[in-house]
């Protein structure tokens, strides 16, 4: 149960802010080993149905499930040079098993390009094979030295697509479709805009030819990188020996993606959405859309508050919203706690959409709704709730992205910005700066050493300033490519 | 593609009809590291429905989902005394991470008793937080030495539900409630019938009071394990301090169970159901339910038949069954593959219903629909064609039930039983033989070790003899319960 302790507020300590609200909402708690972490039923019931949705949306573009072993020997991470020096340093190494040591020590997937493509390589043959469209969902480890919970962690949940093309565009394709599945869902589900774009050469993936990702604001100005989706080119391929007869009788290397989302996500709802009273999830993600709070003083009362609340619940809910007529409704009729400390609990725990019902609400024939977002309270009719609710939500919905769009707006920076209006951007409150780049990894390297901040991505087109900037940010040479600045978690 | 190859009969040879059957009907294939596997889209389509039945089921019985960590302290094995003698021996250990060699070694979680427990040890205070019903969809990994695919992986994928209550009376309640859950689940779902009973001391779980199971009969007359649930009693709470304030204001040890399936079922339903040209699946997990065969010869023909195959498919289909009135259907359209062989390949995979149509189909306005189960093809006219389809996959669902169940039953024997005839029994075709037993652990181990049979479990009232049998199978003492004896996998 939740402690009737006040947050930390965002303004004090944004940081302790999200770690108490992570903790005290429920969503996850620390594990026994470090950087690991436990996540609790109001966590993972966010996290199952942004999966469910997801999965939908993959099925839907013509992908399968499949699975893939946790263990894979050291030598497959060998074998694509970029990738071992990305992943090598960071794997967990099982050296005994059956207690004896092992011949070949085997590592904890960090993620699965090589033990896939290996397995790919056996089960194509012909271009009749292509594409080959596959997801997994899987838990995967990276020894991280910094840890949080939900945006980092050494073992985290997530889903890895991979995916393999007889030709380059067709690639190429399914890395945008699914960049693009992604921004679908995170602005429509979990109601977080992103900007969308290419990752630089120093931030690809360790073994991609090009990187594109999803990058969302929080509430402190930071971006969080969302989601990612790799054009590998035939980079695994080569290395695992992933060939197919073309169409003309020729033997090629397939060429294959990768995307991935993860546990993360639920960091970045919570970083975009959740204000000084705790969490706010957006309906369509949310394990309990509405919670009823029975109101009474006598037994008498409490009989028929709490029946009138069980016939609400049996005639709108269901647990699971299948139909989309159902509502997720939960009935707080717990004894010895008062509406008060109830509505605090509900509020940290962010549920929609708070009904209040008692004696006098029955007699008028009403209940009173309060939005979580707005806090907005007022009653409604009992005969057309439902329809209320309905409606409610989906404005509640609406509105979360309205307004993590508007303030994301509000602080971003576009046009001319000379480097020591950056430099005192970044040492202040922060924003997304949009401005030009010379092209050189060395400037890249230079901004992110004395200001902290990172190129998030080269954005596409339409989040693109309308006036293009001309010089680079740093050195003034000639801008090659617009570049989304920010500091990042 | 599966090659247009015979598979092993079942009665020339169980196992190698069984290890064929898997790969090429493509459910599983050998992953590079020895004993695990790779879980292909056509096997994980099934394990998915298996998982979102059981999810659907433990959220009905009032379960929500968490998910703890994969690596556990080696030491917290260690804790419970009966639990590290049964799960030591086969850990997988994790003894660098980061580049570094770890203070303490983990192990990779075999089961998640001891981390859950500990977890819960820090939630709990009082008898108002219980019961607490959770459950996890995870992967565990044991190190076995003879594995197979499905039945016996290093690692494999399950849930493993573990709840916590304030009495024993209610852990058992708990215990016996989700067992009738996976008897539910296997019968309803898989058609699967299976006895259910107890386990005896030597088979009981580490660490358990006592523990239950669902025994299924495969067509070897093996028997299959493929569920278990557990009463921990406060074993667990003991070793992990996991206490409560009583109503009564006193401090007590919580009352635990767990219970757990896995992805072998999935091999269970492959030796329920399999004939000698496949897999059968069961309708209701079936990621298929009815495939469309269009049958030409000439261009115009292929355009008009693939069309009303389309049109079919539009009208009744949907990728996921969300609504009972929706089926899912695939046509396979694929060129340059005869109608034989694309029959021979779906009769593998085991797709429930198979639509043949062809121009003289349309011209009747009819098609032919033909039944894995008993290949039994008929013409069925095309205004009514989804009536149809949803009897015969309820047929078919029926049939699969009563067939396994009349197998098992023509394999079951009962009365009495002389040793001599046991052992004939056991090392000829096998049987499930209900028999005496003494209850002493040493004619148990004696008859394991003289006929490789062991006691599947004291089955429950429904599933014993109308007449008890009086005396022990082997020691002709009198018998104090009845027990259920086979070889196992």
């Amino acid at each position: 149960m939740a402690d009737e302790k006040k947050l930390p507020t965002r303004a004090q300590d944004f940081s302790g802010w999200y770690n108490e609200l992570v903790v005290r909402a429920e969503l996850a708690d620390y594990a026994p080993v470090r950087g690991c972490m436990v996540i609790r039923p109001n966590g993972y019931g966010i996290w199952e149905r942004m999966q469910r949705q997801l999965d939908d949306m993959f099925k839907e573009t013509g992908h399968q499930n499949a699975y893939f072993p946790l263990l894979i020997p050291q030598s497959f991470l060998q074998k694509e040079a970029q990738h071992v020096e990305g992943f090598a340093p960071e794997t967990a190494v099982v050296t005994h098993g059956g207690g004896k040591e092992l011949d070949e020590p085997l590592v904890i997937r960090p993620t699965s390009e090589t033990i896939i493509y290996s397995m790919f390589a056996k089960w194509v043959q012909s271009y009749r094979d292509l594409p080959l469209l596959i997801n997994q969902w899987a838990n995967v480890v990276r020894w991280e030295m910094r840890t949080r919970l939900f945006l980092r962690t050494l073992e985290f949940l997530w889903q890895e697509g991979h995916t393999a093309h007889a030709t380059e565009a067709e690639a190429e394709d399914e890395t945008r479709r699914m960049l693009g599945v992604y921004r679908d869902f995170m602005e429509g589900w979990m109601a977080m805009p992103v900007v969308t774009g290419r990752k630089s050469e120093s931030e690809k993936f360790a073994g991609a030819l090009r990187t594109y990702s999803c990058e969302a604001m929080m509430q402190d100005n930071k971006a969080l990188q969302a989601g990612t989706s790799h054009n590998l080119g035939q980079n695994f391929a080569r290395a695992f020996d992933l060939t197919f007869q073309t169409e003309a009788g020729e033997l090629d290397f397939a060429w294959n993606t990768s995307w991935g989302v993860s546990t993360r996500m639920v960091g970045g709802l919570v970083m975009t959405h959740g204000d000084d009273n705790g969490l706010v999830t957006p309906p369509l993600l949310a394990p309990i859309e509405v919670v009823i709070v029975p109101i009474y003083r006598t037994d008498e009362d409490r009989e028929r508050v709490i029946a009138a609340a069980m016939k609400i619940k049996e005639s709108l809910g269901a647990w699971e919203r299948r139909s989309p007529a159902r509502l997720r409704i939960h009935v707080d009729a717990r004894e010895g706690i008062k509406p008060g400390a109830k509505y605090y609990e509900w509020e940290l725990r962010g549920i929609p959409l708070r009904m209040e019902i008692g004696p006098r609400d029955l007699d008028a024939g009403q209940a009173v709704l309060v939005r979580r977002d707005t806090r907005e309270k007022r009653p409604y009719p009992l005969d057309t709730i439902g329809e209320s609710i309905h409606e409610l939500l989906s404005a509640i919905q609406d509105n979360l992205l309205e307004t993590a769009r508007a303030r994301r707006e509000a602080n971003s920076v576009r046009g001319d910005v000379t480097y020591e209006r950056f430099r005192e951007i970044m040492d202040g409150d922060g924003a997304f700066v949009y401005a030009g780049w010379c092209g050189s990894g060395e400037c890249e390297a230079k901004i992110k050493e004395e200001t902290k901040a990172t190129i998030r991505c080269l954005p596409d087109d339409e989040f693109r300033s309308a006036v293009a900037p001309t010089s680079c940010l740093r050195c003034g040479e000639k801008s090659v490519a617009e570049a989304l600045w920010a500091k990042a978690y």
